[in-house]
């Protein structure tokens, strides 16, 4: 920066705090005082923002001894092969890449800085009390404006720089970029100019960070984002309060603005009443209690245990659980125990959420280009927040906390992060009753209750939690659910019957000049099964109509399950037809039941939705793993990002649609399954200012794996053993 | 039945009931007890079936004081137009029957006397205190062979008996039908000999009543049943042992055997090893305990009453609830109380399960007439038996009992038909955290109570739970448990490696011997929606793909939701698409919110699945009400069975896609909602010997109905609200 627009930025910036601090205290006679200019923190939401990124100060948060452990993370080792990598390690890391030439320059970031998991063949060789395997972390660079990705030996201190990729493309951003971004506006003076001509006051002012996209245009040869900007006067829910219609594109790099469009002058700020969602911002007689304490309890105390901080071990499963900054919640070695042989099996090597894509429905200047892949833009597990112990998780939840690290290499502690927890929502395992026809009076029932890994990540406005939950009769289910706040488009209108027909809304008005806009969410799912080992064949069982032969039956037709076995990848390739319907199941050809079925797990799709762009769109093309529901791939550990390394403003010549075009062999070798959860999102007046949770789910479910129910022989709940229970306010 | 009939019937029970008591007290020189004859209640389940349905002795199970209360129904007495009828009104309406001319015949049965609920305008104008309106009830009767549909006024003791339809079919069997079927064979020497033929023991036989469907053939004219059987020797878990290919046909009416099929004499009867469910008959050292106890608690109690016996208010939610010996359970009146007026808002005038079809996918001899209807053939809520606390609802569930009515017009008690319970399952009722882009610390988020109503209806193997979920935020959701027994096919093979590839297995070999047979669940759901009054419209908002003008913008596609108000019925005979998808609307477009948005409900499909038989095979005829996912029709008191009044033997003129065909105008008109949930269920081992739930569900949700989201002002849980709790055997 030169000298002229640094004196510029910092009197900007003084001026700013300056009049945040004169808001805030209400004493517009109280002289601006140093200090407080340093300690802004508690001042402002949109100040606080500035500060909270300095990785030196680690990001932990208050918490209740009582309902979650308090753990030094500092002196934290690894046990497992596939257990992240600690801060010590970290500090390693940082030690052995700052004295490596490429880093002598003084402008780089790490945007990533991951355990590197061994090979999947030592990986599955290996044992507890083995020595642990070779440590070894993949990290992405950028420095002085070019991408690096290098695999540094920790043991060794070796550092292999690697070839970086022809493709177009740029890491997930650094939480620094996005900071960094959103303030840069506020450098221009056009910006601020623009702003209070709109009437909004500097420093009501929130920005977000809005990943571009990729458009085909000239903007491919740097890092670009676009900055909107909200007005949090009277509300903390600015998301609803859009200043509509201005875009600032920023260089990320640089982070200079590079151009200011303005097409919303016209278009009033909504207003703030009745967005707050905070409980804090709620009067008292406003509050609806609506129900009596209610709560899962357990009081001898889960059923599950977490060995060495990762492996957890419950009812009949037992599987590696980590947070990671890209994909959020990794689950890996998930086995379940066969109750006729008591053996531990495999079902998957890894699964997690590869990719997301969130393409916005208005073609429009302030809004074609909302197209987010969230995990390779944002990083998932980076905009995983601190859950909220007794309303994000039950009582009965254990947490875990995510160790990531700054741009400048420095760890930093994300508490409560996941939680894992044991549920019971009176559904049934099993049942039967003899009916009155047999009268033989049989009641035998067993309660269901499941084991959920939970996350929430919030990418900026909206919320996603993502439930991992296993069942003991075998089944994973995995839910998505979608809540936190509507991306919303400033209007003129305030009421419908002022809008013609032909008039496109592209969403709902959902309040006074509040349009909710059209927007679709696909989550896909990265499934690496190995059913009883690694080497497992993709079936297609296809339910076709058959026709009977005349005379044959006083039947005309009947369903028939016809099994097609992919030979290669474009077998592979599924879209979901409800009149031409299929199971889709991973067996092992080299394992048989007893009488002989290949055992197996089927993907089991629940509601979803398809993205119907077209395929030439330059949206659809970066999301084009988003053209199938389901994709099979042969393993490679290369092909973990649906959307490629690259995601941002990628051209999509590395998505799971390309790797899949090849069109390789995946018959008894070993797979990989992709599936894609879809929404359709047309607002609607209830989702303001907050949604209401939607969600929606898939199942991996065991096929012929067991042999019969493996919960036939678990016991029913007896009153005897339930506890006993008083109210808080008795004790 | 001729005497020398009769006295072989006589003779030969009473040789069953020996062999049985020989068998059962394991004494093989103990000489018949002639006592002991007569009390065969409990020395045999088979014994038991014939000894059940006297309709004298009430069906009241053994309760637990402390989680069911006792009620004495005797005393009950309708506080609300739609309460079903008491025992007194039963009682009173018997002695009205039984001096009407129709019934001076020895020879009739009544097939159901349900309450006919009055006009729906009457219904609506109703309040709490104004006088009862007249009690009327509908009885179905057959009277020597003959179908007679009559309205009792219970006041005025008048009786009108309506025009009989011109239409086929016979009246939901009687449970008396079901039984007496299936001990007709046992009168037939050929059949026992068959029996003895085949390995089996007569007193180990247990059969059941398969309704026969229609196949346009000579059967028309008297109503038939086929008759089943298996072996109960070893396991409670007969199912898993039927003696293949062996089908009685016996006339409903005069109990004779009309035709005796055997075409399985080479197919051996599976073992009874590892089938037997109960956890009786597990030996203690297989019982696999999994958990700790885990229970939802509630120490203050529920935020339930239910006034009345039947009108249930809880939170924001009021709603009439009763069971239904055809429906299972019927919820009627549901309204949800707005936040911002107090007021409580109609949303459905009545909804309940109208009817099933669960067609086979075996054409041939012993299977192709198993198309099963089962409301209408059997009585969904006839065949829900008493729930089990602790393990078909949770420890804070409440229970409703149904009074049913056997045929000769007895009243009798089906307790703990129905429960009632809040339901927190750890889930989020909304959330937002603030993201470290913002920076903002803010983590907000709500749990999720749930109020669930459920049934389970056991139509001889299979279990259906059916749940009514009420949700704060206005969403109901429907959710379809199936459980239970699989219907499974003998066979020679014991392994698939024995089997051509060319070879239709209809099926798959879950055991040796056994095939579980492909076959489909649909379940028709009558939704009269009533969005703030009678008069609504049915929206399809349709999803489509918009492509923009060259230069318009960098996107070239975007979708669009487009509404399409249905005019006539036809327009709203919905197949679901993926690729092509809408949202269901019911809106009252009276009524608009603050900004103009009608206010509406919408249908949200789940994971569904769709008949594929051909339109002209007589099953599908008959299920013709598969044919769309979604219908919607006007409102016609006498429409209320998707497959007719009088589905048992009809030959399909008489469903809903006959009511549609006639297209009526549906516009700002009373309408009804019909949504169709559909299974393909090709089973897996893992359904042997008896199957983990599987569900699926759809919402109903509302759109545009409150003004913004109404639960933004609940509280979140804290701490000192939760109760307190030890484990029981700490106390």
């Amino acid at each position: 920066m030169e000298a002229r627009s640094l004196l510029r930025f910092l009197v900007l910036f003084l001026s700013i705090a300056l009049v945040l601090i004169f808001t805030w205290v209400h004493l517009p006679s109280t002289p601006p005082n140093p200090s407080e200019l340093l300690d802004c923190t508690t001042n402002s939401p949109w100040c606080t923002s500035k500060n909270r990124f300095q990785p030196k100060k680690p990001n932990l948060l208050k918490k209740s001894p009582k309902l979650t452990r308090h753990h030094n993370h500092a002196s934290d080792k690894p046990h497992h092969p596939l257990d992240p990598l600690t801060i010590q390690e970290i500090n390693e890391l940082r030690s052995i890449l700052t004295s490596h030439a490429l880093f002598k320059s003084s402008g780089y970031a790490l945007h990533s800085i991951e355990l590197e998991e061994p090979e999947k063949p030592l990986v599955l060789k290996w044992k507890k009390g083995d020595p642990l395997l070779p440590r070894k972390a993949t990290v992405v660079a950028r420095v002085d404006g070019k991408s690096h990705v290098l695999t540094v030996h920790l043991g060794t201190r070796e550092v292999t720089v690697h070839e970086t990729s022809s493709h177009s493309g740029y890491p997930t951003m650094t939480i620094e970029d996005m900071t960094t971004a959103t303030l840069a506006p506020l450098a221009n003076a056009d910006f601020n100019r623009t702003i209070i001509q709109r009437g909004v006051d500097l420093t009501d002012l929130a920005c977000l960070p809005i990943s571009t996209g990729w458009y085909g245009e000239s903007e491919e040869t740097r890092r670009l984002i676009k900055v909107q900007c909200y007005s949090m006067k009277g509300t903390a829910n600015f998301y609803m309060r859009p200043i509509e219609g201005l875009t600032v594109l920023v260089d990320l790099d640089t982070k200079q603005v590079v151009e200011i469009s303005d097409k919303g002058k016209n278009i009033p700020i909504p207003k703030s009443a009745n967005t707050d969602y905070r409980y804090s911002a709620q009067e008292l007689h406003q509050i609806i209690n609506l129900f009596n304490p209610i709560s899962i309890e357990q009081p001898k105390g889960p059923s599950f245990t977490i060995e060495d901080e990762h492996l957890v071990k419950w009812a009949n499963w037992e599987f590696h659980l980590k947070p990671d900054a890209r994909a959020g919640v990794i689950v890996s070695r998930a086995k379940v125990r066969d109750p006729d042989t008591g053996e531990l099996r495999n079902v998957m090597y890894k699964g997690f959420t590869s990719e997301l894509f969130v393409p916005y429905m208005d073609p429009t200047d302030a809004w074609y280009f909302k197209t987010y892949m969230d995990a390779g833009e944002y990083g998932f597990g980076l905009q995983a927040m601190a859950l909220d112990p007794l309303n994000d998780c039950p009582r009965n939840a254990y947490y875990m906390d995510g160790v990531f690290v700054a741009a400048d290499g420095t760890p930093y502690v994300r508490s409560n992060m996941i939680c894992v927890f044991e549920k019971y929502a009176g559904d049934i395992g099993w049942r039967h009753s003899e009916s009155p026809i047999t009268g033989m009076e049989i009641r035998e029932a067993r309660p269901k209750v499941t084991l959920v890994v939970r996350m929430a990540a919030s990418v900026a406005n909206y919320d996603y939690i993502v439930d991992w939950e296993f069942q003991t009769d075998g089944l994973i289910r995995i839910k998505v659910g979608l809540s936190g706040i509507l991306m919303v488009k400033g209007t003129t209108y305030d009421n419908i019957n002022q809008i013609s027909n032909q008039e496109n809304l592209y969403g709902t008005l959902l309040s006074e000049n509040v349009i909710g806009v059209i927007h679709d969410h696909y989550i896909t799912f990265y499934l690496d099964m190995d059913i009883d080992g690694s080497d497992n064949s993709f079936v297609n069982v296809n339910i076709k109509k058959q026709q009977t032969s005349p005379g044959e039956s006083p039947r005309k037709s009947y369903l028939k399950a016809i099994r097609n076995v992919a030979k290669t990848e474009k077998d592979a390739q599924i879209k979901l037809k409800l009149y031409d319907p299929s199971e889709f199941h991973v067996i092992n050809p080299s394992k048989k039941t007893r009488v002989g079925n290949p055992v197996g797990y089927k993907v089991v799709p629940g509601g979803t939705a398809a993205s119907m762009l077209d395929l030439d769109d330059p949206p659809q093309k970066r999301g084009a793993f988003t053209n199938n529901q389901i994709w099979v791939t042969p393993y490679n550990q290369t092909e973990q990002w649906a959307g490629g390394l690259f995601v941002y403003q990628s051209q999509g010549e590395d998505t799971l649609a390309t790797w899949s075009e090849r069109d390789r062999p995946i018959e008894n070798k070993d797979i990989v399954l992709w599936y894609t959860l879809g929404f359709h999102h047309i607002p609607c007046q209830e989702d303001f200012p907050i949604m209401p949770t939607v969600s929606s789910s898939f199942d991996l479910k065991p096929v012929n794996f067991f042999e019969s129910n493996p919960i036939l022989r678990i016991p029913p709940n007896l009153e005897k053993d339930l506890p006993v229970c008083e109210p808080a306010d008795s004790v």
